[in-house]
């Protein structure tokens, strides 16, 4: 390593106390082994360095943002490399002009969007982890979040890319046109490939216009939680367009109310939460209203602050201090939400366990998390739900991720959604751009 | 070739008067060699069956939806089979209530959005050729349209695929719901990939609710084509989204009303065109037209009709049957447009010839036609012209296509804006999928 050594000097680590904090991401994944170092890159030169010396040797490489992901996908590596984007932190360029930014891997995502929001923009993609998770790490798991309703992922908001190649060999990959049809469209395979095809080291992100006014939040209960998936099925059919549709059973309601008092009222089945935004904000918010009334709300309103959509925020740590930690991150066709929840209920039951259910209702994304206790028993059980919640899924044409990807806590499951020739199709390209398999093996393919 | 007749029976066309139908497209590329055969595919099955064998024997293929494409992306291989997707031209469903439509490859564009529309939705794609081209070749070709401006392009509407790869295995990639990260995105990959990585046999396409009311035509006259560039830039990065929003310089227009006389008035140096939708509508015309206003604008209004447009749709056969037929399909940045018409001037006049540009302008996606006589010296210099247009736009951070792709016309481009790295991964790309080359072999990468 001597020769890394001389070549990076102090932004290579190697002290086990300072290596072992960039060894585990926020998953369930558990690193038991010892990395060999961290390499703390502040450019795009000290990546390739790296990952050519790794590559020749064969050493396996973990590349972490801000290790928020919940899959283990940047975990490290026994005797392996860690690529850290920390220090690649820049923003290069905002050109409000053509709506773009330029920006290193490692910004953090909010600050991105506060600095767009100082040209009369923003950044779509706000993952609930937005305050610390990097615009590097949400191109590379394709992140989600409460704005994908109406703006889609962050895989609709990437125009360009530069990217570190397993061998060293630097890609650029798109345009900083809004069209460009040349060749295949090699940034929106290294969006969501979580690692093992490349190190982005910048990206040209899109942005938007801040819409005009202020949002408008609104809130309706329901007595059951399929019939508030009815009504958001129901909503996203309608020409409404909110720009936050997001859907709290009441055990998720409570556990926020409990570790985040603010006198919410906690519904009997469950509560809708959503924002509408620009010119007509109060007339949609009206109008989804009147749709959540005509399909089964007990109550609905618009609220006087934004403080509902600040605790769906919190929901996941607010779950997590009650105890319900074994997650998931399933998809349906919007269509398909009452019974999904009709059938996620009867699951619990038949499973005899708790289960929260929170979801990016208008994209038909759930986070269903299930109570266990801190036993291998304990928490095999919360497992074997999670297992039978992600098959529901999928026989209602879902997916197993929405938004938080494979990593190697869902690489077992896989197979479950792709059959061998697709299986067998991802792992030629992984193959095509990583011969040697030293990019995060194993995982996401 | 009996083994295959047996299988596919009167599917499988070899008498030359029928396979020679089949062996050009709306491009430049003239073929004249002679294909083995046409497959009129039916079925996937078709598809897989034609594949394998062609693969078995390294014989070339090339894949045809409704041949408008205009870079000889379909164009035949001598002793090649062409397999053509027209038969396939099932709407098989839509589904309201997930805004999905499953449709087979060979539904002509126009077809599907009329379906969508007696649904209230929409399918938002609209090249000029949408009564004509197949919905299959625009996800092959990522088509672009009027409607971009406001809804990206095919890219942003495909959910799902089928595909017959080179060897004949089916591949299915994507799924229905709006967010899935499970593996590369291999639905993107496929998406502009010109028929060099497998057939598309089934395509889930998003649809949008058609907007409310009906739709506000606006035209802005400006004395110099720069001026409306800039005027351009400015509404484009203003917060007033329209839905349409075409450039057409003065000869263009001139063109178009030799050719189909309506009594439009011909502008000194441009005439913008543009729609806006929705309840503000009106509103939002009327911003734009201030706009335009403010930044140059000779005369601008609101129209009582779609007549201009419509007369946009037709710019293409005006300029060709008035001689202007060599064209480039470059794109800029949208803060560069002014930059660019005014390169193009100098341009045209350096080369002493006659140069059109009608422009996608609210994506900064340019055609501009030179002027040529049908000899080789008339076209060289005519060519000679187009790709000083188009080392122009790369000069300013575009693109050497938006729209219509590489194929085989512009396939010397494809080092100009992609480097050694990037030429180098597309191949392995194409290698991983296709080994023995045979489908589209040359073309696109
Ligand atoms: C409280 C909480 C809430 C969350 N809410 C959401 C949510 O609403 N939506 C959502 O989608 N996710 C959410 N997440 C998950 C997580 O925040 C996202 O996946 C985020 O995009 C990860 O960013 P990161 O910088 O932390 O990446 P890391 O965790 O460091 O890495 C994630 C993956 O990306 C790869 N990677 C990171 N940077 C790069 C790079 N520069 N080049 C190549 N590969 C790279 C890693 O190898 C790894 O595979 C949440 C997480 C937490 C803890
Ligand atoms: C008058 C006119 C106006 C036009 N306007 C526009 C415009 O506004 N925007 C725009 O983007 N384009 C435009 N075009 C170009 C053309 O219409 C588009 O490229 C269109 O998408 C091609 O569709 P097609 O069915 O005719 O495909 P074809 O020409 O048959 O094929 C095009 C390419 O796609 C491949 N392909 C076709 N079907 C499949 C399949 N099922 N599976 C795999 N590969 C396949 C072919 O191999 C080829 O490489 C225009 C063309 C004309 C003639």
């Amino acid at each position: 390593m001597s020769d890394l050594k001389h070549q990076l000097k102090e932004r290579l680590l190697t002290a086990r106390s300072a290596v072992s904090s960039f060894e585990n991401d926020a998953s369930r994944a558990v690193f038991t082994g010892s990395a060999l170092a961290v390499v703390l890159a502040e450019s795009a030169s000290d990546v390739s360095v790296a990952l050519a010396w790794a590559n020749s040797r064969n050493i396996p490489v973990s590349i972490r943002g801000a290790g928020t992901g919940l899959v283990g996908g940047a975990t490290a590596f026994d005797s392996g490399l860690i690529v850290s984007l920390e220090r690649m932190n820049a923003i290069i360029e905002i050109s409000p002009g053509d709506r773009l930014a330029t920006v290193q891997p490692g910004v953090i995502t909010a600050d991105l969007d506060e600095e767009a929001q100082a040209h009369g923009l923003f950044f779509p993609p706000d993952p609930a982890s937005a305050r610390t998770c990097t615009v590097g790490g949400n191109i590379a798991t394709n992140a989600g979040g409460l704005r994908c309703v109406a703006h889609g992922v962050t895989s609709d908001w990437v125009a360009a890319l530069t990217v570190v190649l397993a061998d060293g060999r630097i890609l650029r990959t798109g345009a900083r046109t809004r069209k460009n049809v040349v060749g295949y469209d090699l940034t929106r395979l290294f969006v969501g490939s979580e690692g093992t095809l490349g190190v982005i080291v910048e990206a040209v992100v899109r942005l938007e216009s801040l819409p005009v006014g202020t949002p408008v939040t609104f809130w309706a209960e329901f007595d059951e939680l399929a019939a508030a998936g009815a009504a958001v099925t129901r909503i996203v059919g309608s020409q409404t367009k909110p720009e936050v549709l997001e859907l709290m059973d009441a055990l998720t309601v409570r556990a926020i109310e409990e570790a985040f008092p603010s006198g919410m009222r906690i519904p009997r089945g469950a509560l809708l939460v959503g924002q509408t935004v620009g010119r007509d904000a109060a007339e949609t918010a009206q109008a989804i209203l009147e749709l959540c009334r005509a399909h089964g709300a007990t109550a609905a309103a618009v609220a006087v602050d934004d403080a509902l959509v600040e605790a769906r925020r919190m929901s996941n740590p607010a779950l997590t201090a009650r105890g319900l930690k074994i997650a998931c991150d399933v998809g349906v066709p919007v269509s398909r939400l009452a019974q999904m929840f009709t059938g996620v209920a009867a699951l619990a039951e038949r499973h005899a366990l708790e289960v929260a259910s929170v979801a990016h209702a208008g994209d038909g994304n759930l986070h269903c998390k299930v109570a266990a206790p801190d036993t291998p028993a304990g928490i095999a059980a919360a497992d074997m739900l999670i297992d039978d919640i992600t098959r529901l899924a999928l026989s209602l044409e879902g997916t197993i991720t929405g938004e938080h990807g494979i990593g190697q806590v869902k690489h077992h499951e896989l197979p479950w959604q792709l059959d061998e020739v697709a299986i067998d199709v991802q792992r030629s390209i992984k193959l095509a751009l990583d011969p040697r398999g030293t990019l995060s093996p194993g995982r996401a393919v």
